[in-house]
């Protein structure tokens, strides 16, 4: 049943929208201290090569020039990384670079013109070395080596296997194989990478940072640095978004702004160029997929297999994470009873990729998801009917050891057809006119490293209102408006009497592992909601005595506090909360809640691929209506329905804003997007956002229908679960399906440009 | 017994000293914003006189003005004080000025040399009124009035009376009047007031400054801007040394920074000159005192009397208090069967005068611990012996009610006895040199306002550290230091593991009154003690759960936990905290703990003068040995002993640094320091360090010897109180009766110049 909230459930705007708006907000790139000094990064301009000599003697003697740091600078041998074997990468390229765009040096000088300046009078000596940058390639024998530490480029690989695939296409009535593939694409965040180091003369390193999980990257500082971890501090300014692991990890300019400030005794800044951006890490992995399904002619999915290569790059980072993800949500949102996964991710001479947005799941979704659709239609099936035969249900626990607690999995399927008009259309409508189905399931939250739990500190201030301090990292996504939320829910306050902080310093924030997973609306909302009940309870104890009524008929509701049986008595809640602060003699107090949460999940287990990974799993179908221009191949979206089962709504509002822009950062990589490379040295050929091209908000579909199916979660704060990353999975094999639709062919290699569509209407015609 | 501790009770450097000695430490002078505004404050000229127009526009056509306020521009009539009949003073002046240097205008300007020229363009039009500048002059029928609210210009008055003086004289054996006086001097500190506002789009306006109690600068901002408490943010920078309300309240800089801010939309700040900080607000009162004592020949104080008239200057501030306290001290350190006190402050048409240092309370004793001293040798008496003789003892209660708990005062009177060789040298030195003895006790923390309770929020880091968030406001103290020993002590940390906040952020951090009436040890230190305790009984859980040793058998000492009948097994702090943050599955959770403390205390009752204050008190006897030059008139400090009852020394060398601290304040008052004023106008003749003459800390006296006497007070922070504010009082008399020693005359005005000296010699030769 849905309980009656008076804040929570609520389309109400961001709480840092005007500051956000008038351009008042600090963001990295914005925040600036006295006497500071500006850095750049020079990189490789080969795509692998040994370097023999750095001389920055030249550079050095230009004036202006403040330090330059190389390879060097870094000594302890210390690597950053995921995990210990894949710690492949130091600061600045020591021995090695391997691709163009690797970092090699940086400069602080007086100002930006001068730090440029003096790159170019660094002169690097390199022996180059042979270079490879198609995994296949680099998977043979022979082939050029990146790394000592494993052998044929591999850099991760992930094999998974539940039941008999075998046994399952034997007992399938129809069984297709197919192979699809994704090209690189990079998260688009609006504001480059930016970080002011300040290495003070305590010893203390301090960077301000746009980041996304300042605690993961205080981890990760501390080990490149040879500090120990309370030696470094990570102070989070505002976030031009994030999407993945871009913002997670530190890179070279964090641990150069912190080395160049210890050797000036100033704070140094760096922001880079959208051409930094592009042309480094992290993007989205390409993926090479054979995929496999069978399928009763009654609908009953039999079976699944996958065979993914993935594209890595040059370095580690996440990649063995990138390559399990895929594996770990195979038999999500269908009961599955085989399936069998091999992934390689493979290092190649390009910029390392890493987590955007549906992590490697969107990838294989897209072969998945478009192959159920060939299946289905090869036996004359309705794929929306076969996703409910298969669905999953509340109870059941997935052959991985997923227990499934809410899931309105049926219902989504249901609404979506019901608001598309699906039955009418499926099938019948005109030439270059097309609908198609997708669907997906996604985890809130996962145990990637040992740390998952949130905390928040929630102080009552003598004015009736509440100070909140969370671990939450607002990147853009509105944790901050979330948790405000919740805590003025639990305490009868309205939203404007919540304060918050505006990002995370990890000397004194509330510990959080930080925005990943789609994790924070439920680990960090419950963090705050137990911090916010625990301030309750204390203010409740000293209502229930000044009033002389029981704990339990205390009841905090439009800022007043009083007794169940007794509402038109009571106290307004500053009056109370000074009681409590001035008044009680000895007893006298501040009221400070505090509140810690971790839903007890396991571990991801990556060598057996069992156990529960996500204390719940949000579900989603969606529909996209498409219309195709003979003449250009344009594709046009004509209608898009997504229904929902997010838990509660905590924000409408912030929900269908994380709705349209999974739909834009799915149709970008459907439609538009590409990291394109020269095949001779691999360098990006488009590192600027005049040819690399995104949609913006303007190409949200107008008709863009969000459908929440509010499933109520037991364990989610409020009954909330994840929102938007899951959604945007579920939009690319639709897409994809309404192509096949409206043109009768598939196109299995992204993105879906207009030469592709116009080559495949041709083909069709001339019956290729 | 003084139980054994490994941090606490250390002499450890500050823990901001390095920022602070390399100058990295960003005082309220160093702090900047982008894009800021520079603000001037122009001051009246006149000492008394209505203001008929403010005419801006000239100053405001200067290229490069931005805006400029007036009284005008805070129109909500509110005005900020210490109680709601004080409230006499507004940001800017509005119908009249009362003093040559108050505030009339405001401008901000993008640099500080176009706001100063645009003062001279701001043209005031005044009708000039009479002026009074003496006290009592300003209290006759007929005198100037400064304000309307109150008669004869008696800004506040107290009265006080226990037993019966009358009665109490009568039983004496020896009864003498005197007559005191004590100057005007300033705190001295060597930062200017400085503070950047910030009224952003959001409605918020938030302040960085100097500040020593920023909670109350919050109440206050919001009261005076018309602001409900929410929307004011108040942001302590590092402070340059505080001394008393002269940075607990907002002054013009404060209000027109912020109020600039709202009119530009750019961050506005002001640095005050030295000479700004010397003409306004706050001086310390000048007292005129004419005191009685009564005692009997065995050297019994039967009764004191004390008639007071303080000169406040032009407004109220914290003048009720100001005129209270010498009362509530009288009773202190000796057991006194009759006291009677009245006291008036009186405004006059100067800088107005509020609390420094022994507030009040070190005039009043410059008079009494003369007086006995008089008395003493009138009657052939030691006042060493009568001290003894009349000294509270612990478990007394004074007529005033207050609790004696902790008491060595006899033992501090003793042992300053024997270390300054008191009973060779009292009346046997030779001409010109002399040997005084001055007494006092003092409070630890009062309750001013409602508010008393402190509060703090200690958080375990995953590498075994903690980080405090204390409400307590270091002013250069070093309560960040006793802070941060408190919390390591609890938990067996060595004090480099502990990170604390390096000022107040009045959103976040808990909330604490502030630096005044010594209270931030006491308050402050059980709060964060209790904060440690909270956070280490969690951990203690987690311990005795993986140990599955009892609770009460858990220790945490050297950063490691183990079972006090095992000691070589236990885990590593660091390695117990990962553990519950990371692998107790629901369970797990970061550690947080919080601490609130309230003595308890009673508010002062200004009527009656009755109720404990205070939750202990202190104690000390000084003496001082001098030379006197009778050529020049020159004072030599030959040698200085203090005993003193300060509970348990928190950190010896900063107990050390607090008691050379209140030695060289008092110094100053009593040798050196006068803000000397125009007679006919009022104005200060000698505002800048170059004229008005502080001692330095090269000026301390070499022979100053410090006596802890511990008496381990039962409710402090592992036994300690207060330190450095009481013993600035006693150090008044014992110098005034050294100098009597040596030259046979008493001076009874302050201070004690070698013009008066020589005088006195001379008058004494010739007979007079």
């Amino acid at each position: 049943m849905k309980e009656e909230l008076s804040v929570v459930g609520k389309g109400i705007p961001k709480v840092d929208a005007i500051l956000k708006a008038t351009g008042k907000a600090v963001y990295g790139a914005d925040f600036s201290l006295p006497g500071m000094l500006h850095g750049k990064i020079l990189r490789s301009k080969v795509p692998h090569a040994k370097i023999l000599n750095i001389d920055t003697r030249k550079a050095l003697r230009l004036p202006g020039v403040r330090a330059i740091v190389t390879g060097k600078d870094f000594p302890w041998g210390l690597k950053y990384g995921f995990t210990a074997i894949t710690r492949d990468q130091t600061p600045l390229a020591q021995d090695k670079v391997r691709y163009i765009g690797d970092e090699v040096a940086a400069v602080a000088a007086v100002d930006e013109d001068i730090a440029e300046e003096a790159l170019d009078l660094i002169k690097v000596e390199y022996e180059e070395l042979p270079a490879v940058f198609d995994p296949f390639e680099a998977m043979k024998e022979g082939a050029p080596q990146l790394h000592d530490h494993v052998k044929n480029n591999i850099s991760a690989s992930q094999h998974l296997a539940f039941g008999d695939v075998e046994k399952g296409f034997l007992e399938s009535d129809h069984v297709r194989e197919d192979q699809f593939t994704t090209q690189a694409i990079k998260h688009g965040f609006l504001e480059p990478h930016a970080s002011v180091g300040l290495w003070d003369p305590s010893g203390k390193a301090t960077l301000w940072g746009n980041k996304q999980s300042p605690y993961i990257v205080y981890r990760k500082l501390a080990m490149a640095l040879g500090l120990p971890p309370s030696k470094v501090r990570v102070i989070q300014t505002y976030v031009g978004a994030g999407f993945g692991s871009a913002r997670s990890d530190p890179f070279a300019l964090d641990f150069c702004a912190l080395m160049l400030s210890k050797k000036t005794g100033k704070p140094v800044k760096f922001v880079y160029s959208m051409e930094d951006v592009l042309v480094m890490g992290e993007m989205r992995h390409p993926f090479y997929m054979k995929v496999k399904t069978g399928m009763t002619k009654e609908g009953y999915i039999k079976a699944i297999q996958a065979y993914v290569v993935a594209d890595g790059g040059a370095y580690s980072t996440i990649g063995p994470v990138s390559i399990a993800l895929p594996a770990f949500f195979i038999d999500i949102p269908y009961r599955l009873p085989n399936v069998q996964y091999d992934g390689y991710r493979v290092f190649t001479n390009k910029g390392f990729c890493g987590s955007l947005r549906g992590h490697c799941i969107a990838q294989l979704r897209w072969a998945l998801g478009q192959q159920l659709d060939m299946v289905c239609n090869d036996l004359g099936l309705d794929i929306a009917e076969v996703s409910i035969k298969n669905a999953l249900h509340p109870g059941d626990e997935t052959p991985s050891g997923y227990k499934i607690t809410s899931c309105a999995f049926t219902e989504c399927v249901e609404k979506a057809v019901e608001a598309s008009g699906w039955k009418e259309k499926k099938g019948k409508l005109p030439p270059y006119r097309g609908i198609g189905m997708g669907t997906s399931s996604f985890i809130t939250g996962v145990k990637l490293s040992g740390h998952n739990s949130a905390s928040c500190v929630v102080k009552l201030n003598e004015d009736g209102t509440a100070s909140v301090v969370t671990g939450a990292t607002d990147i853009g996504q509105g944790s901050s408006t979330i948790v405000s939320q919740i805590v003025a829910e639990v305490l009868g306050l309205p939203i404007e009497d919540i304060t918050i902080n505006a990002g995370i310093d990890t000397d004194f924030t509330p510990i959080d592992p930080g925005t990943y997973g789609s994790r924070v609306s439920f680990y960090s909302g419950n963090a705050a909601k137990i911090a916010a009940e625990d301030a309750k309870k204390q203010l409740a104890e000293v209502a229930s005595k000044v009033m002389k009524v029981p704990l339990e008929e205390i009841i905090f509701k439009d800022r007043k506090v009083f007794s169940k049986s007794n509402p038109e008595k009571g106290w307004k809640i500053d009056a109370l909360i000074r009681h409590a602060q001035h008044s009680m003699g000895k007893e006298s107090k501040s009221v400070i809640g505090r509140g810690s949460y971790d839903s007890g999940v396991d571990f991801i287990d990556f060598k057996t691929g069992r156990g529960n990974i996500s204390p719940t799993y949000t579900f989603a179908a969606d529909v996209v209506e498409i219309g195709v221009d003979p003449e250009t191949g344009k594709i046009t979206i004509l209608n898009a329905v997504g229904a929902h089962d997010i838990g509660r709504a905590l924000n409408p509002i912030l929900c269908a804003g994380q709705l349209d822009g999974a739909w834009i950062q799915a149709e970008g990589q459907l439609l538009y997007e590409e990291l394109k490379r020269d095949k001779k040295d691999g360098h990006v050929l488009n590192p600027s956002f005049m040819d690399y091209k995104m949609p913006t908000s303007m190409d949200i579909p107008l008709k863009n229908k969000h459908i929440f199916v509010e499933s109520m979660d037991p364990d989610g704060p409020f009954g909330a679960k994840e929102v938007g990353e899951g959604a945007s999975v579920a939009i690319f094999p639709a897409l994809g399906n309404a192509v096949y639709d409206a043109i009768g062919v598939r196109i299995p290699d992204l993105p879906i440009t207009p030469e592709k569509v116009l080559k495949a209407i041709k083909e069709k015609k001339e019956g290729k």
